[in-house]
């Protein structure tokens, strides 16, 4: 085994280049191996061995800086940075991280998780390296989905004028998580396809060259000359080159001896270089292969079919999501979707096929996804914009500035609302409440389950104004009798009216609730429960309701404190001026890790049994 | 007086085309005229006089949709669509908006006011008309500036695919509010000036022309057969080309017959067309055209000499920032500055000009300004970003996903937080608090005067971690005598230790919170007044210190209640279960509009006046 030999930054500059293949496929098949036990992001993995193996033999690491944008395609260089033994805790609480993260290695030179922000990373260490007169390389890996993404644009403008090296690599495999959508997209495939122009380059060459005397010569010579124009005649980077930025390519992805050379030529670039790879996502796993979306994050499977140990059982609310937007696009035909490069994650896939024409993939473009948004909003339309918690954070400003200012009707389908688990503290969707609730104009709904979900979509149809509805990761229950109540602006639900102890629970917080008040009545203690539907408005008519009968009063959510549930209900509560206890459960005041959600409710004091002990020890205090 | 016959939209198609000098003339008139006398923004609306005629006579308002990007440049437009009467309450309290309204005419198709969002809400408009199957115009215009805006770049991305027509302004006076910089505006410079380039296209095509026989021709057919890529070689829009936009262009911003027949052009164009329009900022007043920055946004002023009618008195927080980040970058050679296009407004200029290599102006690109910092610092520096508190909500996920999690050591110098007047809705930095105290390892701090803002910035040099600075628009008093101790990280700051009733204030509502408790002395009132100085983390030990001998805890705010320091005081008071009344002084959960700061601050019941009787109210019932 080669891989045996490789157990510390640099050892692969130890083992000799015709084992190079050896070692790419002992790599894939680790990865599959493990990957297949503990799940994780396999296609994009399996799809840049060859080019981590060329960056790690044409750098040296931890000196040299490199930058993985997204992040979840960083677990080659976790194998060879030393981190083999990882992969059994992969994304596990304590184990290892899926995601770059510099508390893990000093390899690590900057967390990703969002997509787009590599090259301002990059950036910045390259004029600090200027400034504190070091000396290493700075490597940015960003994918062509990422590259549509605003502030890599924005940051490819700003090394347009850099003098100092900067290595980009465009790992372009014509993928985001799904396909690419847009100009740049198109741009690029035309640059790797487009055997017209590779024609049309040797035609003009040679056409001129051919003609008689020095004609010829002279023209290609004058061509050669107005360098800034013409270079994109010979080069398939032009845009790059018109901002300023030296292109490389295109080079085969898993070609590890053609990589390394052009790494060691960009090296010698005193500004920004691009280096433009071409691989194939999903590379080495035939399943993965074929449809590498489906294979972009996994659940454990069985490698020889390809297919996930555990049967999906139960429906999501995803999915709930993803039936009730196919009944609204046919019931109106002013309804449209919107997703930021992620149909299939955000369950718009069967509307986009059913309703193209008002289906809309922006790309991987959060912030134009919301004022777009809000200007079909303007236009007459009712958009559904399907974004997860911790991505809409992109678009706070859109949200802010261009829906809710003007009160138009956007509808933000918040999705992954809460722990999301494996991905991390990148992902964990645990600030939205906070950051929506202190926008004006902004109404905020949370389903209890899967058939609130649908009857809340339908209610924010016809509500002219703006309106997130956030919903978690995982499973939907569909009904269970207590939700037939119609959905009323701004009003809660009483799902258990008892006396003493009342919760007010958001969304999936509902179902523990339920539970502790039926584990407590065995005890004796009697606790109401009211599924608060809305975060805001705050039905502060239901809170008058519940405070002459209740000595204490539980806020449940899943989300930070500071601006969340349990806030907005002890300021009302504390204006009432009534003598009742608020006690807010909530997630503290810091990042969550990854890990299974259960152990991470466990461990961050919001799950069933602490909120069953806490009300007991309070119950006693006023016993 | 041609444009007493302006008074309704379309009324400009009445007049002849040999009254357009007239009435453009006119128009700029009435604009110094109107502005010398209210303030407001003049160069920006001085270059647009005749494009925005052409628009409103190639196109038919209010049906078809204008969309000005950032909207401080729509004064002629407000002039063309009746709203002349408007200027004398130019931005004043409940008068006319410096921005487009759509609360305001029918003729404001949608609300602007940040950068770069103009593209995008003009394809939600054209998708919009599709489905809708209405007929009319889009027309987004946006400045050369503003499309180094990420989102306006996502935006054309996602336009590139498009079937139906939306027409693109591009309004090029090669300014942001300050001098452009990056990869576009350099490609934008080198289309508008490079005669190398109009030499050498004429040289090319001459060189093979001349070729004997049909050669020449032949290569000429080769060149113009494969579009895609040779049409760059002769049009000059070639990015946007590339992108699957049509360009027509450049085209003289001041001469209405070329930009009419342009639009007529662009019309027909069955999909997305960029129209290039070159036009001088601060054109038809010398001083504006000589100092298109200094004009930009303007207090009353005298017309004759160019000079503010108003003496500047008084040092404004900006202006203790720039001298003590300066003082820094000197004292330390790893402090680095960063502005996204406002060195002058965020009061960079000096820092910029005594240390360039540590200066960077990334553009308008709040986004990247922020993980470049991150990155700046993961490399050994201590940047210092300065941006508007209103514009920082563009960076919201950089600030939580790249710097916060990271807990790297970058310096948020939150500049016009708190009410900032005249701009309104869009320009108001009142979220900030709320915003950023629910993210986990951000500190926040705000300074009660100039002396502290000064402290601050050099206390948070040394503290290796994230830390958000918000200091308002308007004056600071250096020092009252109250401000000498020095800065503690988590430590408020008692000011007029009292009992009974206590304020703790935060920032610049320090100071009438002590005239509050000045005046309610003379009444007898015992008015504790503490400075809070950090919003997160809270200083519990002073909470502590307060609540056995004060019945009555004020907080003091310039910001929404949700989120905000009230909200996580009264969370804290109410774990200690003592009997102590909160109450929250800040602002209501609504949008504020433009007006006078000290009128909005009454209106919003946040003034010195409001809270001196609210407390005189509160005293009475528990005496």
């Amino acid at each position: 085994m080669v891989l045996e030999k490789i157990n510390a930054p640099g050892d692969i500059k130890k083992i000799e280049p015709s084992e190079y293949p050896v070692l790419s496929h002992e790599i894939r098949q680790f990865l599959i191996g493990k990957i297949s036990k503990t799940g994780g992001h396999l296609a994009s993995n399996l799809g840049v061995v060859e080019l981590t193996m060329a960056i790690h033999l044409a750098f040296d690491l931890p000196k040299d800086k490199i930058i993985w944008d997204v992040g979840h395609q960083s677990y080659t260089h976790k194998i060879l940075t030393g981190r083999k033994t990882g992969f059994d805790e992969l994304r596990k609480f304590g184990g290892m991280s899926g995601f770059p993260k510099r508390r893990e290695s000093d390899s690590d030179a900057f967390d990703t998780g969002h997509s787009s922000t590599s090259i301002s990373a990059g950036l910045g260490y390259v004029h600090a390296r200027e400034i504190t007169k070091e000396d290493y390389h700075v490597v940015s890996i960003i994918g062509d989905g990422a590259l549509t993404g605003g502030m890599a644009l924005e940051a490819l403008n700003n090394a347009s004028d850099l003098k100092s090296n900067f290595i980009i690599v465009l790992n372009d495999n014509n993928m985001s998580i799904s396909q690419n959508v847009g100009g740049i997209s198109n741009m690029l495939n035309e640059v790797r396809t487009d055997e017209k122009y590779n024609r049309f380059k040797e035609n003009v060459k040679g056409s001129l060259e051919q003609l008689p005397g020095n004609l010829g010569k002279r023209a290609v010579k004058k061509i050669q000359l107005t360098k800034s124009h013409i270079k994109q005649f010979f080069i398939p980077g032009m845009n790059f080159e018109d901002m300023g930025i030296t292109y490389l390519g295109p080079i085969d992805g898993h070609n590890i001896e053609k990589m390394t050379k052009a790494f060691q030529i960009a090296k010698r670039v005193k500004h920004g270089v691009l280096v433009h790879v071409i691989t194939q996502k999903g590379k080495g796993y035939k399943y993965a292969e074929k449809n590498p979306g489906n294979y972009h994050g996994v659940s454990p499977f069985n490698i020889k079919t390809g297919k996930p140990l555990a049967k999906n059982t139960g429906k999501s609310f995803t999915s709930v999501f993803s039936d009730t937007i196919v009944e609204m696009g046919n019931a109106d035909p002013y309804v449209a979707t919107i997703t930021a490069a992620m149909p299939t994650g955000t369950g718009l896939s069967d509307f986009a096929k059913i309703y193209p024409d008002r289906f809309f993939d922006v790309g991987i473009a959060e912030e134009h996804a919301v004022t777009f948004a809000a200007g079909l909003a303007a236009g007459g339309l009712k958009p559904y914009v399907a974004i997860y918690s911790s991505f809409l954070q992109r678009a706070y400003d859109q949200i802010l500035h261009d829906v809710c200012i003007q009160k138009l009707p956007v509808v933000l389908c918040v999705d992954r609302a809460g722990l999301v688990g494996a991905d991390g503290e990148t992902h964990q969707g645990i600030f939205d409440l906070s950051y929506l609730s202190c926008i004006p104009n902004m109404s905020i709904m949370a389903p209890k389950n899967g058939k609130e979900l649908h009857d809340m979509l339908w209610f924010a149809k016809d509500l002219p104004i703006p309106i997130a509805i956030r919903y978690p990761r995982g499973n939907a229950k569909l009904c269970e009798g207590e939700c037939t109540a119609p959905i009323v602006y701004g009003k809660s639900e009483m799902l258990r009216p008892k006396n003493t102890i009342a919760i007010m629970a958001v969304g999936h917080c509902v179902e523990p609730a339920l539970n502790v008040s039926d584990q407590l009545a065995k005890e004796g203690i009697p606790v109401t429960v009211v599924n608060a539907r809305f975060v805001k408005p705050l039905d502060k008519e239901m809170i008058n309701h519940l405070v002459p009968n209740h000595a204490i009063l539980v806020t449940w959510e899943e989300n930070v404190r500071s601006g969340g549930f349990g806030e907005a209900v002890l300021d009302y509560v504390n204006s009432l001026e009534f003598p009742i206890r608020v006690l807010n459960v909530s997630l503290p005041d810091d990042y969550v890790e990854h890990g299974n959600v259960e152990v991470l409710r466990k461990e961050t004091r919001i799950d069933q049994e602490t909120v069953a002990e806490l009300i007991r020890k309070e119950y006693k205090t006023i016993h």
